[in-house]
């Protein structure tokens, strides 16, 4: 008898139908977004091919940057399904003698993989301990939420890195661009670091920065 | 005097009248849902029957089933109020024989309380130890987030449970609707299960499913 | 050929031994405990026992009490394997005419569950709107975390309520136990109250309070 | 050259100008509001203005209280800036013998802060004991999330204080308020805390309440 | 003159010299554990290579796996600096026709990477929705928490797949083990998943069950 | 009669006992820490003066710092309490042209208060924007968790800032403390900054660094 099951199996689609959407919320950036991330797209709207992404398959030039070093993202948005999940991916391709330069992650912790080359990565605590190793292919290093850290391809060969992040939205805060790429007054710089006031102005001419 | 305490507290109603709907945020499903919940009805419009709800009292009919169970949820889907506050409640009648089949809640743990009648429940943990008991009327068992478990009506009479979950939206994945209600196919569920693949479609035509 | 499963489920156990011990953390209250819980039990002296609490099938005995309530706890304090699980319960026996005293929870929100008999229940929001209502058997009312809330018995017979909360570890603080049941000096509660000095005076000798 | 760095710098902008929406969330009140907070203002209207709130630096008077006391507050809903970023405050101007009323915060723990002047200050705990302390000039107390807490300016001369609290948004439940300043029934006040009925009529022609 | 800023700097390690411990928690599997987790590890007897593993950088080998797959951690357990940052990750070798079998993680959603070869990997949603997909070489997935998920490869090479979870510590609850590793009665796993008796015998001797 | 209400408050007390004490957790700095804080002081031996520190009532010398600024904290490790109720604060004197120098709290966001004096403080975003604002008395400004920031005495008399954080452990990684002054290598800092290695060795010839 087919009956019953089907009522039953039907009842329980009905009573979670709701519940079910909160397996997963995919991000609809055209909705309100809140404290907690984004808004949910409509499941009915969702496909297997919302949880997939390829972004991470193409390595990147890092000949682009003056930091001989290309990241590609996968964080929530690149990659909406993210939202909400608490977990967030990007690789980094760095030439010889490239750097991911010093840079923090306000809401996250990450691992650093090296997959491919020969990196020197470290992180300096807020007792201003510095943690620095040379990672070979193979190697992870975790670097705690909030905390200055960076990865220098001391090889021969391009490195390839994987980084994991414990938020979907980690945040990125690059200490050169955060000084030098943008309109932060140099005298203001100069009282808040001590850096020089030259020094300032030739690293703005170098990121692009103002006043 | 009686105007300087009614200024008082209209002053103190006007500077929280915000911070008043934050004590509640009953569910508005037609407005946009995110990773913490959905949005708040207009408090305005909040009546103390927002508060109340009556389906656990009812007696479901287990003999609709095929699991000769009846489960009536009130889940933050089933009462808005719940949306936010963590907590959310199940009943579940259960025939001689009857089960609550093998299954999983995401995103809760559960206490179930054996009301009436006689159940063994149980629950598998990830080192895959087996925690089998018999509740008597009285009696509860805490079932741990996201672990398999079940139960079974092993008295002579209906059984009544009640359930209370760490979540106003627990989430549920029933073990045979999962392999056996859908679409999942019979070659991928041998390949991942070892179930062998007339069992499989034995099972898929009782519980529906296709593939 | 067995060996290989038996391989792989032993390499399994043995990777994940300590990870399963998190599924679940029965308090060890001669350890040290933290904001977030108790030390965990041995996991290897865990047994099923540890999951299953039987208080609340036994009625307490409203008599013994001014409040012609008897409230019996099922928390993390009285069933030390809800440690970490973030969902607890209790139940209140009433005799009619009997309360629930006004009282808050100041980490957990609750579910109140008319199982036998009528109880008037309510709680006062932030914004000091009163929200009460006669439950009849089988009816439930959500009170939102941190707000004073009371139920009264006003049917004519004992009347039995199940409550769940969103922590293992509510908290409780009664109202009359706080102001009156404890060395509070007078002219501070009249101070910070209006209260009558001379009603003050009376409720401490019921509640046997001093000062 | 500088082509390079712009381009990576760009890239860099485009690739996390989602993210760095959420280093804030400065509250846009007209869009849906969820259990997490408020929906965030669009990141392309946020000035430096919208960090800045004033409200603290003004002595309220507390003559327009009778409790003496002027509460001015800098909570989510006076300065949306605060929106899912778990701190807020508030300062109160205390008239000597003014008091600032027992009262719990649902979702807060406070710190109190004597700027200027002597303060009686104090909380009850779950255990039903009392912690008071005078606090001259400079002195902070700190008071656990959701217990009744009360201050009395116990000194010759008006003070000051600044409480920070653990959520851009605590709640706040005044107890003479909640009882006295609605329409809580009179019969179902004394059931619930056995205050007399003469004096709670007596405390509802105070704080404007009825019934 | 240098004396200043050695006192500021001295100062600051002083006063901060706790805080920076909570910078990151390496575990100590010696020290009593909480719900939140692992005690912290003397800071002082910290070195960088606490922040250091090698364990995934070496392919494991599937031939010993009746799955035809080896499985290889970085969780908290094998990598104790990951405690209490919320990040793990883990690799998986896949001999061709091999499977990651049927599992969920209690405790994580997860993002898998397929770095080498060709894997198809789905999901069950909890409306019993099946999102499968097959995985070319730098093709991610995200599985949503607690949710059933396999991986088959499906490619004529062995694959190579890296997984992140949002948890330092996931939990994992692989199908097969929870019902056939172990003693869980054969007749209670009928009753709880209507499975032919003789095949859950027959599964229970491949992965070493009794009962 | 007495006995009655005696019994059930000692009942009370009973059952809620160990409940009582997750009120508060003051620290024990003697006894293990986890990744939610410190273990709990015994609460048998916990009294009012736990809840009170009067640190932040004495000003600090500015003159004895290179930065001008002295800092005073009230966060967990001064002040035990705190721990577990995600709220902590400080205090900055700064003499006229004196600083905070640039830095970040990794765990988190901060309320920064003028109480005396005219400060020019502000916060770099993810995206890179700057955001500066003059603060006079009684001005507040939000900052958001782990981005850069800094305060600066731009008025001619001695400035006195009071801080609240979200957090009872913030954090805090000052700039030049991280990059100046510890044996962080010269030149993987010019790796990785840009900064010139000459700039580099003055600053830690200030700072007191080596390398």
């Amino acid at each position: 008898m087919i009956s019953p099951p089907v009522f039953f199996i039907f009842s329980l689609l009905l009573s979670f139908s709701h519940a079910a959407v909160k397996d997963f919320c995919v991000a609809d950036f055209s909705a309100p977004e809140g404290p907690a991330g984004y808004s949910c797209k409509n499941p009915a709207n969702v496909t297997v091919d919302d949880f997939i992404y390829s972004g991470l398959g193409v390595a990147g030039n890092p000949s682009n940057s003056i930091f001989k070093t290309a990241i590609t993202n996968a964080l929530v948005d690149d990659f909406p399904a993210l939202n909400g999940l608490g977990v967030s991916m990007a690789r980094a391709d760095i030439a010889p003698g490239g750097v991911i330069p010093l840079h923090t992650h306000p809401r996250a912790s990450e691992i650093l993989f090296a997959v491919e080359g020969t990196v020197t990565a470290g992180f300096i605590s807020a007792a201003n301990d510095v943690y620095i190793k040379t990672l070979n292919k193979g190697d992870i290093i975790i670097l705690p939420q909030g905390l200055l850290h960076f990865t220098v391809n001391t090889g021969s060969t391009q490195a390839l890195i994987f980084v994991s992040f414990s938020s979907e939205n980690p945040g990125l805060q690059i200490l050169d661009n955060a000084l030098f790429g943008n309109n932060f007054p140099t005298e203001l710089i100069t009282a808040s670091t001590f850096l020089d006031g030259a020094e300032i102005k030739r690293l703005k001419a170098v990121f692009n920065g103002t006043g």
